[in-house]
């Protein structure tokens, strides 16, 4: 049997799902938590393992994936023939879904500078997989190409035009695949198509996408992920002159302020707490340091959201998607009330009741529809690894 | 007689302003064009001079304001005691009107590496002012003060808690005085007294202020005031992990890349060109380089409107003030036109008919009041003058 493994690598998470002819056979969770790292197992319908495991197989994690289906008694005499996995990386030669060559590889090394924190972690994952499967044909999904199609004035910043073009610098964008998951399925959710959607990822990353007749049109975060939304651990939108500045009283270089950025912002750096969870549980309690922190993170949304509805001329349905609002009914209702002046107006009760589930959580005469959706970014990658496989790069 | 001298520096432009009694007697505007500098000179009523000036006078125009205020044959015997000079530097000591002492001049030297394109310039005013008019009391008329309002959400950046109150990291805003100047007349031009208002300042630097109940809500500038909205020189908004990229590549220290991202950005690093009305004339004769750049001028102006008017949850009135919007109608209807969704209705007549002029711009029917006025920096900075002298520092 013939099957396709579907790779996710990040620094404190590893997923790869491993598919036969479009169905999902058996996923695989890495992950680490402080100084302990974790395994979970499902096949499709129920978590099957879950266990405490070593560094080691951490860090050799896809090793322990090929092990694992190796010795499985449910899937016999599978052939991994495709990979694919995700890739994170500032650059246009970044923004599609290509096979993987030694070409996209050293690209991929060259680049590893301007994304210390993201790119290392793919290139290594790449050459593991290499090694356990030699004979496999890799697929860069590119968690950018979904906003290829952004018109000049948002991926553009107002430097000099000579060096945006030679230093590649641009707003690439993020959670693509993400956002076409959404975008895929939003008719059979919201009930309608909209010709102007905003799609909100908010998980330990977050980002806001402008979708327009179906294609990005903006989304905020930029060159980096590190931009746009304040988010669990990275800073989200901060001024060029406070990022020198920080640069220079706490004398980091280029890969300290990267780190600083992405690992010591957002709601880390303003409660030193990294599980949402708790920083809500803390605000609910009237804990101050986390009222202000959530009033922030909330405030930042509002500003975004309001500036891509109007970059857009406007927005018929809103979704929210990925863990963080998907499970959290509260987080929702802070960040999408007192709204009613831009033409938002949630169904408390409705919004109360939806737990991990789809569904439309706005009232019925809301101007703009606000839908929970499921993101499917490892379904996502799945399709685009056998359309390219099937058709080439795209 | 006894007068105020208020002064205004900058690294291309000084204009100083002599008042008595309330009264505006002469202003003196000194420029820099290129290799070229110029002096002119305005009574209240008429240009009274206008000439090509050496560097040497430009150097030290304080100095050849005196001699002149001295030579005048209009204004005899009078005595400057008192001086307000505007001073834009990025910390919470500088958010305040104050009387200038040795103190308050080593804070801002001190401060110097965090903003070195704006500092060294008003540290090296105030020294040849104390030169000129040694028994003269200065007063720093700070551009930031206004803006001490804004909450903690708009306030702060999502980086740790004590790195911001250690280093002072903080969103200070700029363009205060303008910003306060428009405040305390819009009742008069608007015929309303908006709850909600946005200043929309727009000269060579830019700016959005979103003003609630007369307060500074939020603005579009942050530490520094190269952030916010793509101006003429300056970036605006970039993602943080581009501004790291471009240190990279282009090899800049702290200060290289303040210069880059103040001098080089903007309209001027879009297309090389430092004089918007050539950017719009080139645009209007189709010129592609100038269509893109003021899309994006433009594009990035709507989206931080859509953030600050969601961000303070409404707007009844937006003021377009500042030079390049007054004397520039095809400007304010590139700005504000294609908003409809927003609420935002423009009359094209009323709109074209308005050249340096006060009024209002939009429809009768309009749910937003668009509203154009002249700013009034230098007199704004002479009120905050004899307001410190008199009440003390605010």
């Amino acid at each position: 049997m013939e099957t396709t493994l579907i790779v996710n690598p990040g620094s404190t998470s590893k997923k790869y799902a491993l598919y036969a002819e479009d169905r999902l056979l058996l996923s695989f969770r890495y992950e680490v938590n402080g100084q302990d790292y974790y395994l979970s197992i499902d096949n499709n319908s129920a978590l099957v393992k879950e266990s405490k495991i070593s560094k080691e197989v951490f860090d050799f994690a896809c090793h322990d994936v090929f092990d694992r289906i190796e010795d499985s008694e449910e899937i016999t005499d599978t052939k991994i023939a495709i990979v694919g996995i995700r890739v994170v990386a500032p650059g246009t030669a970044f923004q599609k879904h290509v096979v993987i060559d030694e070409d996209y590889i050293s690209k991929l090394k060259s680049k590893e500078p301007a994304a210390p924190l993201h790119i290392p972690h793919i290139v290594k994952e790449i050459n593991q997989l290499k090694e356990v499967l030699p004979k496999a044909v890799l697929v860069a999904t590119s968690d950018s190409a979904f906003h290829k199609t952004m018109p000049a004035e948002s991926h553009t910043y107002s430097i000099p035009v000579q060096d945006a073009k030679e230093f590649d610098i641009y707003r690439f964008g993020y959670h693509g695949l993400s956002v076409q998951s959404i975008t895929r399925r939003v008719e059979k959710v919201a009930g309608e198509n909209p010709s102007r959607l905003v799609v909100a990822h908010i998980g330990g990353g977050a980002s806001l996408t402008a979708v327009k007749n179906g294609l990005s049109f903006d989304t905020t975060m930029g060159f980096s992920p590190a931009s746009g939304l304040t988010m669990v651990s990275r800073s989200g939108e901060i001024d060029p002159g406070a990022v020198v500045e920080i640069m220079r009283v706490k004398q980091l270089n280029h890969r300290g302020i990267h780190t600083y950025l992405q690992t010591q912002g957002g709601l880390v750096g303003m409660t030193g707490e990294s599980d949402m969870r708790q920083v809500l549980e803390r605000r609910a309690s009237g804990d101050e340091v986390a009222v202000k922190a959530i009033d922030h993170y909330r405030y930042i949304f509002r500003k975004n959201l309001g500036a891509l509805v109007a970059g857009m001329g406007g927005v018929e349905v809103v979704v929210l998607t990925a863990t963080a609002v998907v499970r959290n009914p509260y987080l929702r209702q802070l960040l999408m009330s007192d709204m009613e002046e831009l033409g938002v107006f949630i169904d408390k009760e409705k919004n109360k009741s939806l737990v991990n589930a789809e569904g439309v959580i706005s009232t019925a005469d809301s101007r703009v529809k606000v839908v929970v959706m499921k993101t499917d970014e490892m379904g996502e990658m799945y399709r685009t690894t056998r359309e390219v496989i099937k058709n080439g790069s795209s």
